[in-house]
């Protein structure tokens, strides 16, 4: 099978504009043309998280903006209430840790959403807790979570409501000012469809007070630093050029496009895969699935981490399976990213053979399920 | 003046093979292709540092590699000798103090190298020092320090020698092994090539057991995560997937090349800057400079933030100014990227126009000077 196909939860396809744009000669950070470009984009940024604060950027993974939020926001023995429902609630809780936090977790099955009322219930009793954990999206599991009631319950206490928006922000409305978020993350490679490099951290008024008074050391992530060479209109370290220069266009590219029609854009890609697996005997897993990630259960009978690599290694079509305690248990299909109408059908034709060849759907004529998705998309329009 | 020259210390002109590879689609890192380009990329990080010791590869600036070479090595109130001879020495001392070190300042004039025996007799005052804090060239003076005789003092001791080799390593020799360095820290935009993003660190035996230790706490940058990844065939976090496959690139291109030729051609541009320069009336700043970078200091009587500007604006030859002290004093043109000659010879061509322009080199007939420029390089080829 010819061209390949990268349908993961991030590193997500690029737009042939961000491949052009990274294959530029090199510019320095400390020159007019650079400034003009930073400046755009630190204002843009607010526009993506839809915030009036200041969107900071970091040059790491994701992984690295949720660190930067709890070292900035932490002192030592702060009580901190982390949301665990998969491996990257299970990566925050231990960073939080780690930093001296005294941590609770609020476990949540893995697939399931959190009920806001045992939020309330534990702030209730605990009104001393500092800071709230919670992803937007638990990548692992492909699930969300209710974060506009979330933010409502915890913007009535002390605590900080910290969101891991790695895997929603630019793929699915997440306000953070009008969903009362005291600190956002975000990374490169996921809904802002560029590669692995940066991440991105909002704060609101409140955690940068909190921020003053924080004694957590810190200095790579240190967002006081960040803030004063920002306000210069430089980065505080050696600004990522290649990345931020392509980061420009992809905002530029969401404000003329807007952010709620791209946004039904990916939730069109969202509808569409689960329809269309749903008719290939793949049931969903999460029971609160996400816009940016679909989490397909497979069927029992076959090894899962094997056909996954089979689909990559005979089709050519890369997505993510399960992680820890869902190895081989699910596929998950990324919606972010540059993704045409074409590689959405050609994925689906690829899964169906590849399931065919794992001796299932013995019934099905893959001619006249591609015609019924080449159907669905033409029927439901961008 | 038509086409930009960059001939920053970083970032630097970029090979355009290099441009090509960031320019391509997006793989994910949990491929079979990506998993081959990282085993590869880790085996010859070694060669890079000439050491038989494993090497880690951070998505950060520098700066995060430098944090990390310390927060993976410290525990709180450890004695830290720092020499401190410019900017990037007064960042990792600083650095060393946020983390609860007890450091002490070797502070040596900017433009100077270190004496070797004063840190030999602070070692010999106090042998409780866990950390000796070196620059093998502190880029914001230009100047290399004796980074193999401190090597011979530390090692005998118990202290661990770090040494920052993001202007050194890919520009000049500095065998990690040889120089007995406990701990050697590289960025991607120098010496290496690439554009921002990446740091590298490599740590001896000596460090590695120092780090089981170490009780400063840590995530991001945490080494022994990173190491386990590596040891299956992964980067703990998602991998800055388009900057490896391009250090793929670099790393065969110098080991197809040869260290000691490339070294060689790095040097070429050095010598050529320098001698080209004098001519020029511009004198060395640095009283052992650096074969990486060159710091010019400009006549006392023109404003030299105003030419460095100039220079950029009028004749798109962007060079870098002066730091803090040395703000308006210098420029510092890099030697580092691909740099052809013609980009050699342009350089000092629109710089010495530059120059007429503020009323210096009467006398200089610009022809000429350009014909001696090409006739050093023809005399002393690659």
């Amino acid at each position: 099978m010819s061209n390949p196909i990268l349908l993961a939860p991030g590193p997500v396809q690029l737009h042939p504009e961000v491949q052009k744009i990274l294959s530029q000669p090199m510019i320095h950070h400390r020159t007019p043309e650079f400034d003009s470009i930073l400046k755009r984009v630190l204002e843009n940024l607010k526009f993506l998280f839809q915030t009036n604060s200041h969107v900071y950027i970091h040059s790491s993974t994701g992984s690295g903006g949720m660190e930067s939020l709890l070292v900035n926001t932490l002192s030592p023995k702060d009580r901190v209430l982390a949301i665990v429902s998969g491996k990257f609630g299970e990566r925050w809780a231990e960073i939080a840790t780690i930093y001296g936090a005294h941590v609770d977790r609020l476990n949540v099955p893995w697939g399931d959403s959190i009920n806001p009322g045992q939020v309330e219930d534990y702030l209730n009793q605990h009104p001393d807790t500092k800071i709230v954990l919670c992803q937007a999206c638990e990548t692992s599991t492909a699930t969300t979570h209710p974060i506009r009631q979330l933010g409502e319950i915890i913007a009535k206490t002390q605590a900080l409501f910290l969101v891991d928006g790695i895997t929603a922000v630019g793929a699915y409305p997440l306000q953070m000012d009008a969903f009362l978020i005291d600190g956002l993350v975000a990374g490169s490679q996921k809904g802002i469809m560029l590669p692995t490099g940066l991440s991105f951290v909002g704060l609101s008024a409140k955690t940068e007070k909190v921020m003053e008074k924080a004694t957590t050391p810190r200095y790579y992530f240190d967002l006081s630093k960040e803030k004063k060479a920002n306000q210069n209109g430089e980065t505080f370290f050696s600004s990522s050029v290649s990345l931020i220069k392509a980061l420009d266009f992809i905002l530029l590219l969401l404000k003329t496009h807007g952010l709620e029609k791209h946004f039904a854009d990916v939730k069109r890609r969202a509808d569409f895969t689960r329809i269309m697996n749903a008719k290939l005997g793949l049931k969903l897993f999460s029971k609160s699935p996400s816009d940016s990630v679909t989490a397909l259960l497979l069927p029992s009978t076959i090894d899962g981490a094997k056909f996954r690599t089979y689909l990559e290694d005979k089709y050519s079509v890369t997505v993510m399976g399960g992680q820890d305690q869902l190895k081989g248990k699910i596929i998950r299909i990324g919606h972010m990213g540059f993704i045409l109408d074409d590689h959405l059908i050609e994925t689906q034709f690829r899964l169906a053979l590849a399931l065919k060849d794992f001796n299932l759907l013995k019934d099905l004529d893959v001619n006249s399920y591609v015609n019924d998705c080449r159907k669905w998309l033409k029927d439901n329009p961008r």
